[in-house]
């Protein structure tokens, strides 16, 4: 199986979905990844082209450890991403390309606009990998992604609902060694309080733990996406 | 793997959910159903004590045609099911005896409020059954309930939001036999139409056919009960 | 009265709304059609232009079954449809020059692009077809549209919420003619199967129709435009 | 048309609904009241039995000004109503007997116990009056009420979302006529201030006026009650 | 100040709402509990009669940690809890007695029948303790109380939306103080790994300081219950 | 404490939220005001050019009245504003240099794209003004808003719940004051009818007044933004 997350910047590989890729690396699966803009925002503490460079950096080095597949930087500004026809087709190009079952991205309602945006092309774009006409396919034929499911930014997805939780209690160890690579992250934002930064993401991780009944999960929104062939199953599932 | 029915009426089993309940017993899955009330208040064509006993002749035809394990009519009084703590207790004991990892029941909106309490006595007595003090365990050890789903009552099920579909495409021949063991009904809702019939219960179902992706599909809403040891997994589905 | 439909397609007034459609011309009421782009992407078992020439042609034919009195092709590229304020005033200048009573475009939570901002473009410009001022009367004067109803594409239309039925089963012959107008889509979508073209759309509005109380419904939502000056009833509706 | 209001109290009729009544009445139209509890625990300036009287006599005034052709008082305890079998039997007896086209009753969804009791025992006596066996038809045959609408009570229905609005602009001296038979609230809740009096509920009016454009509207939010033979319409409604 | 905490077992009061408690009883403010039952079906590792004792011994320890002024049990069976008449006059009588301005109940959507009942109670006395009349002031005066707060127990509140957040980040040593005196519970759910106890209560702490910008925190949702004469204020609030 | 008003036309600072601003000015807080266009298409009996000085010179009138330290015109083109990444860096610019606790904006949903445009605007450059690096900082260092309201234009703000109501019964002649200055306003919209006018503004305050307890309020929805370090509080609020 192949998965594709659509992030809208390099370091939430790393933070809110790294127990679940690890998860689906582990057993065999492709993971793929897709960031946008590269976070060269994200803090002062560095100039913006070092800055980007270094969070390309930090999360190859997660990425390592998670087992993925690929990571694509694809260059677009930070905090000003926007779901545009352009933005669609890049992304479809690339959906058509990876041939991806399930797709992962940021939530649609999220308070910061990139997250919104890149959420909604990821839907669009999952969309249109589907038609056969035009300039849709002047690189690529046509895929079916089975599945699109957003992950939750604690503090920013406003209504956030999860259909789908993870559990990731047996394999925190290294989730927390993901986490520890996004360095700048830690120092900016967590004045290097390693402690904070771990229960920034675990904290949240044992709350949906006690919703779900199990220790540690990952939540995930499954959207909806288009009339596929395979949405219905043939049994209820336990 | 164990399902339990639990439905108002005992005609449901052969309408709404026959074809899921057919895929699961066709794969070996035990099916269990109990009906709350005979529907003695369905029709005036035949004094109460008689209808009782021919829906429950009908309902046992449809059973047999699905290979449904076992149907039980508790004998509640039609028109006039309350969720009572006596109610959830007598579930509770059922679904301790039975043990089911699934259990299948009305949608808690209902407008008719013979469904709206059934519905909500599942999702209680599910809930009880984990207890293991007091009047509860007299009878039977604690049983935990995996899963609970509803299904619609097409014209009746208010804010009905399906989140999972069974594609029954295939098996529609026995459905429809299942369906037309409902002499009574055919015959006091339907005029004895059989194709006004068959397209009440069919015509539903090629719509979320057309919502999921196949030609036929019977549409379920997972319920929230409790916090199980097991609702979190182990991947994304897809 | 006048009814002014704004689809993105040519394809939908055969489709989802020709029964309603149908009812209104034939009590004598003007049907006026504005689709936004010529659905030249819809297959390519044709060169785009040929197909977008194919698609009219289609669609005209449709239009003549159901006594559509006009049906206009603005050619905007399909699906790169935006909600722009140059669409907006095309639509608006359109309304003002027609003056329909009712305006019936796309439910705005479609997961189609395409679709969402043909709803809320038709939404915007009919709020806009108040103004008196500045580049919006440069044409025609203002105009009140009464009403304005959100159609469903099963499949597609996340959350649809219809608020009225429109009872089709006296008229199906017709809206079956008019369905059968569109070869190209029920060649490629639908392999040429008839009897799947026609269950596609029929099956809904037989759900519909149990939803409702007939046999076969077409489904609308009402939505939210402007404080208008005849919201307000005299009398509640039977 | 027969319409038949169900209120927890003798007072809303003259109060929230009263500009509605008096349309439907003066277009000939028949308008029957049930009060379920005489609001003996309105205020302690009287004995509750006194109070009781007067509530009755003070709401026949009112029904007076408003052209109602009866109003019965059942007797319920005030702040104990429940939606028990018995008040649904009562309750649709007199559907049966009444055979009202439309009923209008109390939001389910009202803070007050008494108001949500009231609404539900309404919805489920207008769905009980279907059924043509069993203690429903001791008295009286079936009865289908084509429409349920539910009043707001500002400051007590929450999430209340109108979908039906009365202009009641032209008959605003009838409606303050009305209100003022109310003596005894006017004094325990309203300190004889008229002005105030007038503005709790004329407010509220000019609110929903300004929502529905016009001066003076009562907004209704129709409810969903059961799969009807005429919930579908041949056309849209301007 | 006065807060009431209406609760439908003794334990909850140490576990989810510990931390709001003690700033309160810390600044001064008066905190009373009432527990509904006494928790006598939580496990069966001790007879019933005594394990009652132990849950109010055990919740009396908490409650002179947090420095609660009074704890009552109102000894309703365990698991039958029901928001009857009686149970309402009953806790408005309390709420006349203590004249809270703040109540802290369950939320009314909880799985668990006896939250939901709780819930539901403490918001239909509130409203109650406002009567004038009848049965409801044969001990006490009416009292108004202003605002009515729902918190959560998670893994059983069903779409539980906060309103407001309590900081308990520089409390945490007292809160863990309070919640290590429930020993039961701890050794029955939590097998005495004090570790998975802590962090059931305090990951879901973590999670919505996360939510809310601190540290730990409590979530809280504010309930309607009565047009009340002081909801609204004099300024925006930062 | 600051205040800062966000809206798309100048003419609201003086109509749904002048009492809110004037309490606040009067207890010393400063309120600053932005309009992103002058309101040029209100009318067409004054050219354009002419129109929008009258609209800003009326609005400074108001403004004068309820104590507003200053009024900005952006001169954003009126029935054209859009929430480009370029009007969020202009509102971000302002909003770091008046350093506002609280911002007061357009509901979000609102049905004027104007009204939708500027809300979602107020919400992202908001949160844009923490960011510390990029073009946002070439200014001005960044500043967190600390709360972020929304205001109803009764008749088009579709879906508004407010949160928070502001109790202006005591200056109600203060507003009527600031609703007068709103001369072209009162003419072309209500034909020069003071009455009409003052209700359109007091009834929906009257009827809020209803709804919150008091006899005249504003509505306010307070919207998530960020989270921010000081969403959480240390008490529940009476």
């Amino acid at each position: 199986m192949r998965l594709l997350v659509i992030e809208a910047h390099p370091q939430y590989i790393g933070m809110f979905i790294s127990g679940m890729v690890y998860k689906h690396t582990q057993r065999g699966d492709e993971v793929h990844v897709v960031a946008l803009a590269d976070a060269e925002c994200l803090t002062n503490i560095r100039p913006q082209d070092e800055l980007a460079e270094i969070n390309k950096t930090e999360a190859r080095a997660a990425c390592n450890i998670l087992g993925v597949s690929s990571i694509r930087f694809l260059g677009y500004p930070d905090t000003f991403l926007v779901n545009t026809h352009e933005l669609r087709l890049h992304l479809s190009n690339i959906i058509r390309e990876i041939k991806p079952e399930i797709i992962v991205s940021h939530w649609p309602q999220d308070t910061l606009s990139d997250f919104r945006e890149t959420g909604m092309a990821a839907i669009d774009a999952a969309f249109n990998s589907l038609l056969v006409a035009g300039r849709w396919v002047e690189k690529y034929p046509s895929h079916w992604t089975k599945k699109l499911y957003a992950f939750q930014h604690p503090g920013l997805s406003v209504n956030f609902k999860p259909t789908t939780f993870i559990d990731i209690s047996d394999i925190l160890d290294i989730k927390i060694k993901a986490m520890d690579c996004f360095k700048i992250q830690i120092e900016c934002n967590f004045s290097n309080d390693l402690e904070k930064w771990h229960s920034f993401i675990l904290g949240p991780n044992r709350y949906w733990g006690v919703e779900s009944g199990c220790m540690y999960a990952e939540p995930y929104a499954q959207m909806e996406i288009h009339e596929v062939h395979n949405n219905a199953s043939s049994y209820l599932e336990v």
